[in-house]
């Protein structure tokens, strides 16, 4: 069997490995799935992700000879350059692990290091919502917002691997408290986590809410979901909520056509699942807050690899390498 | 005598047209400037565009097959692609003009058309603070604020050339009104417009401050360079305006270093002359708003090209545009 530019792409997260084999079209031939088990350390870890990546090529009947490369997604913080993890929060024990290399010696293929949203940007550009495209942003947004830019057909890295941090773009100067220590940061205003801490606040304050009666009132329960189950049951205050945060992100999308002028927006993450109650609001901010010229050049559509973007991502990163090497 | 890789540069403005005959180094070997007489209509216009290119050529005793390009920088709106000046509203009775297509067959070498941001970033790029830099930022802050990317190397230009709208950012939803339409925009609240408004609305709200002395107690003599010199002999006001008006301007940077990761800033235009009274806040603000490792990685610097900028960035693009498409 002959197949066009093979790749192995392995998500590596903190919960789950995903390992698949790949061919150019975005098509997975073999796929994995295990757990990281990252308590028993490292050396398991990056053992298991070997083993998964030998199963996926052995399951297609490929050797290492017919991949062209291998693409990880790892969790950050990434030296992309060097190929090294640099001690990630959801990986406890990690220190400074050069990935890259312990990886490519693994198997033999030579392996390239990215980070999810640049990598889940660069799969939706191949594979997914913006193939056909030349100028598209990807968003993520869930817990937190993060992107990835796709400028002149390439994914852009800046001067330390790190463009792209949408959810710290500040919209709102003295607004909320962010994660990064910053006040009204897109990620304070926009993300699940603003969300549910906006409804948290009005039920802690006794507002009449129907989010209340979903979560049990018990304030932990309320996640961003429930708002917007609320909302869609007719409930003022988690359409206030929800209407609120979309603007501000429909803010920050502004902005970003207004500084790339781009075809497309691709919006990715958790929240893309709500719908229209999401991209509703950030159209309407775009039309009402870019310029026109601008505003009229880009479409806003939801991510379309779901829950094959770790995978799809890293072989996407895999690919992108291996053409532009050999070049 | 021979020259490597000569090209003319002609920055077209409301007022004058300077014209430069420019070596690879960014040397200007012969300089033509004269007024643009509007006017006096389209045709008159493009005649003496034509004339001082000429003339700069007769000046260094070259001929137009020594010659790689011409660039032109133009007042906006541009169609860059097509080479076409569409209806610019300081060329008074300009409609759709094919100025590349103009100049091109006046002179018979090939040109370039740009806008005046986009050209004085290339400029500093290739001649001016960004030598060396493969991912900078040149902002320019005068009456309104306008920018040029230069990412990877190359001016980056989005789906229709009008990337870089840095001043139509919106950090403060609800704030002051912009000239856009939009309010909060970068533009209505650190440009040199955005200063002057702040202090005029002072002084008629009788505000005691040495900007009303230094103006006369005339509002409309209120420019930010009074403003700056007001502050700069200890005008508590005037040190407000500004350092308020420089506060924005600096998340309005750091929201830039956040999503470019770039290596240097350059800023440019008439307010850059106020020296420290911008470039300090502008600095504290990227360091304190913008994540750490990419606020470490960036400089911020002065222009450098001062007067010559519009005859070299123009040189910039025929430069640049030359170099690509011999590739």
């Amino acid at each position: 069997m002959v197949f066009d530019q093979l790749v192995v792409g392995i998500d590596l997260g903190g919960t789950k490995i995903s390992t698949g084999l790949v061919d150019s079209a975005g098509v997975i031939i073999a796929h994995d799935y295990r757990e990281t088990r990252a308590t028993e350390g490292q050396e398991a870890v990056i053992e298991r992700m070997l083993d998964a990546a030998r199963l996926v090529m052995a399951q297609a009947g490929v050797n290492q000879a017919q991949v062209a490369a291998v693409g990880v997604v790892a969790p950050g913080p990434l030296d992309i350059e060097a190929g090294v993890v640099v001690a990630p929060p959801n990986l406890p024990g990690w220190g400074h692990v050069p990935l890259k290399q312990l990886i490519e010696e693994g198997l033999g293929i030579r392996t390239f290091l990215e980070n999810d949203a640049n990598a889940a940007a660069l799969g939706e550009f191949r594979f997914g919502a913006g193939r056909g495209t030349e100028h598209m942003i990807y968003v993520t947004v869930s817990t937190g917002i993060g992107g990835g830019l796709i400028l002149d057909g390439e994914l852009y890295h800046g001067a330390n691997g790190m463009a792209g941090e949408i959810g710290h773009t500040i919209v709102m100067p003295n607004g909320p408290l962010c994660g990064c220590g910053n006040r009204g940061c897109l990620e304070a205003l926009a993300s699940g986590t603003a969300i549910t801490r906006q409804a948290r606040e009005r039920v802690a304050r006794g507002v009449l809410t129907l989010i209340a009666d979903l979560a049990g009132n018990d304030p932990e329960r309320i996640t961003a979901k429930l708002v917007a189950e609320a909302a869609t049951r007719g409930d003022v205050e988690a359409q206030e909520i929800l209407a609120e945060a979309m603007n501000y992100l429909g803010i920050g999308m502004a902005n970003l056509v207004n500084l790339f002028n781009p075809q497309l927006i691709v919006i990715g993450g958790g929240l893309m699942n709500i719908g229209e109650l999401l991209f509703g609001p950030v159209r309407r901010a775009i039309a009402r807050h870019a310029l026109p010229t601008l505003a009229q050049a880009v479409r806003v559509v939801p991510a379309e690899l779901g829950a094959d973007v770790g995978v799809l991502g890293a072989a996407a990163v895999a690919q992108s390498a291996a053409s532009n090497s050999r070049l």
